[in-house]
């Protein structure tokens, strides 16, 4: 998707409130009724962590990815056993335990507030239009949660990349608690070498209730289809697809090719060694190290994947044809050069700015990979340090993390009792350490500054050691004592974090000056030609907000080779070689009798989906849920950037194969049952 | 270096027999007696496992780098003690011990075999080629050895990428001693963070001496000015590039950008981590590993650079513009075009073949990474399984390492006392195969032969448990027995390598043919084009032979910022930490107050250096030693590709630090005084 000219093929991330109707009915003769858009928004929703889910009984049944639920099954692990590892069933609603910090969001409303975001930012440039955004989102979002933000989540969406702005309310559930979770070795049967190829043979697959009011919810829900879909029919998804960069202006995507991506890959190829090698020192480290690797092996194959679409010519080319026609059409007319002036004139001393802090920034003050300080200990201290300073600022002045709407998710997080492995944290602390003197070098005052006369090792162990922040009601008491609990703290990772601070903060205003603001402001404009140009009629690039994808059922070619949409239980079999990780449970293999090993397990669709679409409903045309997406093929990856339907797969388990697998291997009629009513 | 036109600056990597004597005159004054370049020449040497070194002394006293001897003082480390880590002082010419499978070769003799090698190539394609080409290089070596393999070796190199044909003549010692080396806090002081950085404060050497029957070599030498350069001065490198890639064609360079360096990178960045963690284990782990994980720091650091360079859309349109030309100059004249014909056209389908042969190829045959079968233990298995089958067939038609001229070698090698270190070679053996099963899959014949239902860790710890290849003696008898001791062995480890070899020489001889002889052919006419069109005058590629370059002791300025030539000990003891790497030993500590703190340490010079250049003596006008290639600094990276005289630094010690050090710190006044004497 290079521009907003009319989507081809199945493409797009449609907003409930722009769905491509035409395109539907003349391809698909499909036209959904308003009742069909409402149901799918209201039985739709979001783990707020990062995936997707929906509601499949009218009692609040949640269905998401067993990956999707794994922090919850670790955290709720008695001592000794290992509900991620092994499953979990907990036997009947009553004794459904509460996954802690889970937050689930079901989307209520979506409201326009493009004019009155422009109105606030008008003519504002630099420092002055990031204070004026942050004091009119704050504005918004204090309305829309009514004094209740318990209950209610409000957040100010950026769309077309500033061509909209819209605000999103949410129905917010914090008590979810756990219901039923497969096994790990057939919810991510094939592991890493299997991750993002099909065929495939996963039960990807957890069962989650929200709760009101100490009750299961009542919820608008999908019904449950026990067949599944059919070869070739029309199906679809209905997600939260984290982000895409598909308008993204080439001079950024360049920066991302060159610099940023292989800094983000070599970082977490290098955990990547460390994780596993953790992993090999014992049984007790292999569990540690689980779920941090799972998520560095699963964005090493996504940045795999972006590297090589990026580096093909064609990638790039495509997109900087279609920015040349766009400046032309707003040179060609002095009346467009008023309105849109040169949004690449804005974009050049950005990027510039952005490439020259990118190294700084990311180890100092980013929060995702590459990271000068890592771990989840370090990341409490730096949400205590942060946190204090925010709340004694007025709520528009703050950053968008501890504005007060924010705060009880914050909170939440920090009371959380999943536990800390301190050795696997002093770990990451120690590696992220190195690579920041590695980065930043040696002669860097920053780095003279953190590490003293102190190694990477020597600090992370002093520090890891001498915290006592692995203790939630610590991070708590910390968190409510507020700016002179944090002053008053010796606590090492504490007294870390406030050293850390201040440059952090530095580089936090210039990126968001200098980088961000200038980047925003170019992009909008941009988008602003573009809808002046070309009109409506197409979709925005992803933003982590409830998306319908349309496409079909359907393999693909690979390289002349045929592969089927669907795999059976029958392949499950074949593929189980009793070596992790293709191995199955004893359950699984005495099961193998009693299944009915035609029943269809995973299928390939067209929809185009990317991440954070995790654990969405896949649908039919009346809204009955077919299966549930948990992947996309290795021709998926581009997908940030492009999408090609000729090979671009979801992945998804079927409904069927869910049915099958709680009635036979699992044996939890109860469960079973509930989904073939549609109420406990 | 973008074409045979005359190299400005201090650029070039000149062949001895082809020196830039104009250049030189012209610049900076000075011309090069016939006497001078014989004693260049012989003076300087190369270490046949990849390093530079030189004669120091009448007595065949060598000099190199720490990191070029680091293998023989960890085999020659007596139990309990860590020669490598503490340093080691022989304490006397008699009591020197021998390095265990150390070559040192001196270049005696170049001859031009162009012609004779292009008469037995002739109108060659494909297998034909590949295999006249083994046939003719075999005959050639046969003749120059003459009988005498054990004090001669014979390379035949090819230079200007086919332009020419030389056959290198070495006299090779293989009894070579270890005399002194300092601590490796002194030798790598700063580690991986300083690594390719200037200031710098390493004093990375070690002295070696060469034996012939027993007794100290007698040689010609580089006096020792103990001295040193002073900043501007003119200064010489005579080393051994091992190898540059100025005049590839931009086909090859675009799949080294996109494909080859991106796999190599993740690959390298995993192992780091991996090595890192396994270092952390424990004291024991920590030394096991650190050999391995200097080799991949410094790779990573190289790769980063070359990444950083070809990633400058620069680099290639300069070279993309040069090929452009080139082609219309031969097609501008149909004598031309008969000559050379369209060299780009057969070099398209050969890196197309590379293309898609080089995941399956670098896996299964390569012998860099990424690898699928990586450790010292399988190394000896591919050696012993390969080797007995290579010398059943007539020398003209084996491997050119398994050529009865390369025998001595592979053998040393095998009989080699160097301890292997078991859980390190199953942790680098269970690494590389998940390597091997996440690139081809698990879906992948060659994958499921090779593992069968074994998971990549049990296949490790099964091979590397139960094989005796440990053992030197066990692989010398394996060595003798040749192919009826490899068919009757049940070693596991010769059982794996068997299993592996057939679609190992199948994909080599796919490679060969399919790949390097059309990439060479095309390369060819590319070179003698440029032959035609430009004439000589410039230099070819490097091919790890004896290379001299030229250039100034100078600074460059990094952004803005004045970095001077020199750094001092005094600017050694300000950066001393007391972590590592930045700690010094207590001997270092206790002589502070006894050194003269202003005697130069390292120092910076525009001479044009790669890798392999390692020990490399950096001399002056009087073929004195001044100095000892070390490193580069970081913008010295893109030299594989590029030589920017603004800011591509050499790095080397001072021969002044290295007599102070001798003198003040290791009070070994008997080597230092060998060196101002320049004999015994």
């Amino acid at each position: 998707m290079l521009s907003l000219s009319p989507a081809v093929a199945d493409e797009g991330m449609w907003t409930m409130d722009n769905l491509p109707t035409k395109q539907l009915e003349q391809r698909y003769g499909f036209k959904p009724s308003a009742e069909w858009i409402a149901r799918v928004t209201q039985a739709s929703a979001r783990l707020a962590a990062g995936c997707s889910a929906s509601f499949v009984s009218a009692d609040g049944l949640v269905m998401t990815n067993h990956h999707c639920a794994n922090a919850c099954l670790d955290e709720l692990s008695p001592k000794g056993q290992n509900w991620f590892q092994d499953g979990f069933s907990a036997g009947g609603q009553p004794h459904e335990p509460k996954c802690p910090a889970m937050e689930l969001d079901r989307l209520d409303r979506i409201t326009d507030v493009t004019d009155r975001m422009a109105q606030a930012l008008d003519g504002k440039q630099g420092a002055a239009y990031t204070s004026a955004q942050k004091a009119a989102e704050s504005a918004v979002q204090q309305e829309c949660v009514a004094g209740d933000p318990t209950d209610w989540r409000c957040d100010v969406v950026t769309l077309y990349h500033g061509g909209r702005t819209a605000l999103y309310r949410y129905k917010r559930y914090q008590d979810v608690r756990l219901v039923f979770a497969p096994d790990q070795n057939i919810a991510f049967f094939g592991g890493d070498p299997d991750n993002f190829n099909f065929p495939r043979y996963d039960l990807d697959l957890t069962f989650l209730r929200a709760y009101e009011n100490g009750k299961p919810a009542k919820t608008q829900f999908f019904p449950f289809d026990v067949k599944g879909p059919s070869d070739g029919e029309l199906v679809f998804t209905s997600g939260n697809p984290g982000s895409t960069s598909r308008e993204e202006p080439v001079a950024q995507l360049e920066l991302l090719r060159d610099v940023e991506l292989p800094a983000t890959y070599g970082y977490l190829s290098t955990e990547d060694g460390v994780l596993w090698q953790y992993g090999r020192q014992g049984a007790a480290q292999h569990q540690e190290a689980q779920n941090v690797l799972f998520g560095v092996e699963n964005s090493l194959k996504v940045f795999t994947g972006w590297l090589q679409t990026l580096a093909q010519p064609e990638t790039l080319e495509k997109k900087r044809q279609n920015e040349t026609e766009l400046k032309q059409w707003i040179d060609a007319d002095p009346a467009r050069q008023k309105q849109f002036g040169d949004p690449w004139a804005i974009l050049a001393p950005a990027v510039a700015a952005e490439r020259s802090l990118y190294a700084r920034y990311s180890m100092i003050e980013g929060n995702r990979r590459p990271a000068g300080f890592a771990g989840q200990l370090y990341g409490y201290a730096r949400a205590l340090v942060r946190g204090a300073a925010e709340r004694a600022k007025p709520d528009a002045q703050r950053l968008a993390a501890y504005r007060d709407a924010n705060l009880p998710a914050v909170e939440a997080a920090l009371g959380s009792p999943a536990p800390v492995h301190p050795a696997l944290d002093e770990t990451l602390l120690a590696f992220s350490l190195t690579r920041l003197r590695q980065t930043l070098t040696a002669d860097d005052a920053f780095v003279q500054k953190v590490l003293g006369t102190e190694s990477p090792d020597a600090l992370a162990a002093r520090v890891v050691g001498g915290t006592k922040l692995g203790d939630p009601a610590e991070r708590l008491r910390l968190w409510k004592g507020g700016a002179a609990a944090i002053a008053a703290s010796t606590d090492p990772m504490i007294v870390l974090a406030r050293k850390v601070e201040p440059d952090a903060m530095a580089l936090r205003t210039r990126w968001d000056n200098e980088v961000d603001a200038a980047e925003q402001r170019a992009s909008e404009a941009i988008a602003r030609a573009r809808f002046a140009r070309d009109g409506t009629g197409s979709y925005p690039d992803a933003t982590f907000t409830q998306r319908l994808s349309f496409g079909v059922v359907k393999g693909w070619n690979e390289n002349g080779r045929q592969i089927p949409a669907f795999t059976t239980f029958e392949g499950l079999y074949r593929r189980a070689t009793g070596s992790d990780p293709f191995k199955l449970t004893r359950q699984w293999l005495d099961a193998k009798n009693r299944l009915n090993l035609n029943t269809p397990f995973d299928f390939a669709s067209t929809n185009d989906i990317i991440g954070g679409n995790s654990g969405s409903p896949v649908i039919d045309k009346n809204a009955h849920a077919v299966g549930l997406i948990f992947d996309g093929n290795i021709h998926s990856l581009g997908g940030d950037f492009t999408y090609d339907g000729a090979t671009n797969r979801a992945v998804a388990v079927d409904t069927a194969a869910i049915v099958e697998a709680l009635k036979v291997v699992y044996r939890n009629q109860s469960l079973a049952g509930e989904l073939e009513r549609g109420h406990l």
